[in-house]
């Protein structure tokens, strides 16, 4: 019986939240705290009675102070980090402080650089690993569960895996013709950014969305889909054995990227304030206030998501293809738990990895990727708690 | 040798201010008129010295006895009105109460319901008659030098005209992936307004945009123009004899299409303010803060236009077709006045119809449209005025 901080009360937390008190054999009481207290009471107003017991409290989560005094107070077994990505560090700092163990579902990135790199999280390993306390970075779907499927290919059915190809593809209508899912500044950086991928030990650099590929998505059917540099794919170069080559590719339809291209085009997008009516306006947090709101596009948006990995390599001298998935569909992830299904995907292995940490199976002092550790309790964990996966040992390939 | 008050000092204004100046043997003395008497001054300070004798005043537009005082004060020969469309009937019956020529390039519409009817302005028929004042409507290029090539048209090739198709080509490229011409909040309405045409004596209504053809316009190349509503219709329909249909296209780029409907399909277009930081703000007004201003286009405007008119109807029996159009180059405009083509082709023909009132041979007391009028003289001063005309008996006809 452990307890659980949560922190952040988005979307994704939202699932988390669920999940904990769902599994309230493992979660015996979890506190959610957030900037605004006001969410996470809202959440527990929602849920209380039907599993763990909740608290809520208000915290800044910038401040390891403020941070260290929660935990002093709540005594978690674990934080379970669903803030913003600016705020890792100063969250693992306060786990230092009190020796509590660490979950999160992306990596930290400086507030102003827009740079998605492990490293200021790898530094924190030895300290970890002294204070005897086990931090997991990138629990989510992609980063999370990718890597989970990534260690439990290499386990059963590899001996080296040379190729990975990362296929996340929603295809979910939300009924508008332009939206972004979550946080219109964040999708936009995301899309506009130059995208990479790792091959023969180094990184290959692709100007945005060059790299577009078809795709006939099991249970979803043929979309296009756009190479971008995603953060899995530095750990997954260095953990997986063999490796020659991984990419990542999204899924984007041909009007929602139409859409950003005019919105960019002008001017729209920027992040550069203009003067209207004698006050500096950003047009992007414009356009966001004008765009409708993420959190509402939950209860309106029908279909499937797709995520998963093939791998390309060698068994016993022979070459091995093998695909796994989750499909994932937006209606029924919504009434259950009141979210769509990408807060989902990202929601229920934050809970999953948490558990494992607790449970003892995760508990290993220091700090690791997911599939640094034993996948198997992990993809049992994903079909008990809502993310059932398919294999298929004869895929279709992405086209070279 | 006359006076003329010009009122408004926008980029027609600045066309029409210029061609009075070259034109001082007619016109001696201008005065312009705006609510920003700065502009005014700025035109003057350009101009003051080459021609006729310049002098600026402040006046509201909207407000008769303002206009009425001014007009006592400047004693003009003619009230050229340059200024918004709302303003027609203020600006008109101001000219009344002084017996004082009037002429307009665009015809009165109610701020509050965008109608463009002649209606209203064909109520002070008999009223300016009886004043001994004449009233020219619609004096820019289309409506105008449309109207003027239509009277020619009829007087000189055809015993009756069936067909009308009038063709405006602006193949202008500014270099901005998307901005408008004049105020975008006009160009936005006009485009995605319904489209109308005359046939056989009744309107019909076409969806926005729906009609599209493809047109390979001479001196500028093959653009597609889609069917709109256009003003000089309306007249038209009533005094060209013999008239079947009647319609009018004008050319969109793809491009700019497509950044129009995204645009609309955000909201950015909307007149529904919302709430921003606390403030309303109409998103159609801060989308025009964010695009290039339609007065720095000018510059960097290269290309062409072509406006013209077909016809088709039949002289002693026979079949006649009758293509007759103006080239229009941007940067040539823009040399000559500071104004790229738009402009030019609407500034020339209003000096040219108030030339042609204070001389007389278009002093005839009443309110009428151009097409009533001898247009032997206008077309001759088109070509003296910069808007040259080319005629083609063996045009390639719009497809049906």
């Amino acid at each position: 019986m452990a307890k659980a901080l949560i922190i952040g009360a988005g979307g994704v937390a939202g699932v988390t939240v669920h999940k904990c008190v769902q599994n309230s054999e493992v979660f015996e009481e979890i506190c959610i705290a957030s900037r605004t207290k006001q969410k996470c009471d809202d959440l527990k107003a929602k849920l209380d009675g039907q599993g763990c017991k909740i608290s809520t409290a208000q915290v800044d989560a910038n401040n390891v102070a403020e941070l260290v005094a929660l935990i002093n107070e709540f005594q978690p077994d674990i934080v379970i980090n669903l803030a913003l990505p600016y705020q890792d560090l100063t969250i693992m700092d306060a786990c230092l402080e009190t020796k509590t163990h660490y979950l999160d579902t992306a990596n930290y990135e400086p507030e102003d650089t827009a740079k998605f790199e492990y490293k200021w999280q790898w530094e924190y390993r030895e300290k970890f690993e002294k204070a005897g306390i086990t931090a997991i970075l990138g629990s989510g779907f992609d980063p999370g569960v990718t890597g989970v499927f990534s260690a439990y290919a290499q386990k059963h059915y590899f001996d080296e895996i040379n190729y990975i190809d990362i296929l996340d593809c929603n295809a979910g209508d939300h009924g508008y013709p332009f939206a972004t899912n979550f946080n219109p500044e964040i999708n936009i950086r995301e899309v506009s950014a130059n995208g990479s991928y790792w091959e023969n030990g180094d990184w290959v650099e692709t100007a945005p969305m060059e790299i577009k590929k078809a795709y006939d998505f099991p249970e979803v059917g043929p979309k296009d889909m756009y190479l971008l540099h995603h953060e899995e794919l530095e750990s997954l170069a260095l953990n997986i054995k063999g490796i020659k080559r991984i990419r990542f590719f999204m899924t984007f339809g041909e009007s929602y990227l139409t859409h950003l291209k005019c919105l960019e085009n002008v001017g729209m997008t920027s992040i550069e304030p203009i003067m209207y009516e004698g006050k500096e306006i950003i047009p992007l947090q414009f356009l966001k206030a004008v765009l409708p709101d993420p959190a509402s596009l939950g209860p309106r948006t029908k279909g499937k998501t797709n995520i998963g990995c093939i791998y390309r390599g060698k068994k016993d001298g022979k070459d091995v293809n093998y695909y796994v998935y989750n499909v994932c569909d937006h209606e029924a992830c919504y009434a259950e738990v009141g979210s769509q299904a990408v807060s989902y995907t990202t929601g229920v292995p934050a809970m999953i990895g948490a558990m494992l940490v607790v449970n003892g199976e995760w508990n290993k002092p220091g700090v690791h990727n997911v599939e640094e550790l034993n996948p198997d309790p992990f993809m049992d964990a994903l079909n008990t708690w809502g993310l059932p996966w398919v294999e298929d040992f004869n895929p279709t390939l992405v086209s070279e």
